[in-house]
């Protein structure tokens, strides 16, 4: 939802020449790297691509562990859901191969609702990668990473999203990776809530009845 | 060699609860890996991982790409076989695995000479890099990266490397990654160097005839 509206909000900006890259780290939800691919296309990206990290070797989330339950939202353990050093690997592998195309600008979507669970969601933490990226490029030249939504709510992200029609019923979110998507994750509940914060009903089916509009 | 000396450095130095991680990176030269297996068994270390991530699909290095040609340190074109952001992806994989197991002290041994061809081979990078990865972290807990040969020369490593009876027989360095090494490779170049400077022969054969004393 996030990375979408990220690609229709650059596209408003008129920034061109747009390749984006989506990651593979053996997530249980495969239906995000299929959305991807055709939200990729429907953007008009000049190219997309699947960088493969796995991050099951590493574990720690129940996001790559199929020996561990995702947890509902109500259990308050967001903490749980955490695969160490997501954000940085990704980074890192989208800007190495942003090199390789003589790409420096990398933008990303983390929004203000992540900062508490997820560290690397704050603006700081992107301040300070952008300068280990930028001192181990092979050449000296800088990288810059943008971050236009880290001081905006998911609220604020599908509002600005409702504005540029983004394709909201071609995204997922759903961490258990099941469509209809199962309403109760983490993932879920934060989607659900924006759309409801928006008095507007979220084009995607749910396993449970919402009740979108009072 | 470089790794291997920084392993016995650190049992001289009475650091124990040692856990050694080698990166598959689809390197041609596979035989790093095994000896790094077996050369971490010696040490006496805890535990060794293996952390594959492939940097054959970000391209742009003859080290991961069959079809390009390893040039001889002759050539003057280092630069080449640099894959970009190779460490930065390693340390990352290994900071990773190291918070799944409540380690915050991890040791790499970059050497004053790789700079000119390397830039993340500085200490003004780690610096950046250990800033990016305490602030990435899941928790609020300070990451340390130790680096303690980065103003060495590799001459000087393998005078330490001397000091300490490293088992440089066991090592493997060559990029091409043959047996006997090729000799003539960037990576074989500087090894000869540093065991020429110390009046030395180095252990491991080689595809070429060389001279190690006058």
């Amino acid at each position: 939802m996030d990375s979408t509206t990220l690609l229709w909000w650059m596209r408003d900006q008129g920034i061109g020449h747009v390749h984006t890259v989506a990651i593979d780290y053996g997530q249980r939800h495969r239906i995000e790297l299929e959305s991807s691919i055709r939200l990729s296309a429907t953007s008009g990206s000049a190219t997309h691509k699947v960088i493969t990290i796995d991050l099951k070797q590493i574990g720690g989330s129940p996001l790559t562990n199929d020996e561990m339950d995702v947890p509902a939202a109500s259990d308050n353990s967001q903490i749980t859901t955490v695969v160490p050093y997501r954000n940085t690997m990704f980074m890192t592998a989208a800007t190495a191969y942003a090199e390789t195309q003589g790409i420096q600008d990398i933008y990303i979507s983390p929004v203000k609702d992540d900062y508490s669970a997820y560290r690397d969601c704050r603006r700081e933490f992107y301040d300070a990668l952008e300068s280990s990226l930028t001192l181990g490029a092979t050449h000296n030249i800088p990288v810059r990473i943008h971050t236009p939504f880290v001081h905006w709510t998911k609220s604020e992200v599908v509002r600005e999203g409702i504005r540029l029609n983004v394709p909201y019923d071609q995204t997922h979110t759903c961490y258990k990776g099941t469509r209809p998507a199962c309403g109760t994750c983490d993932a879920c509940t934060e989607r659900i809530d924006a759309f409801k914060t928006n008095h507007t009903a979220d084009p995607i089916p749910y396993a449970i009845d919402i009740v979108w509009h009072d």
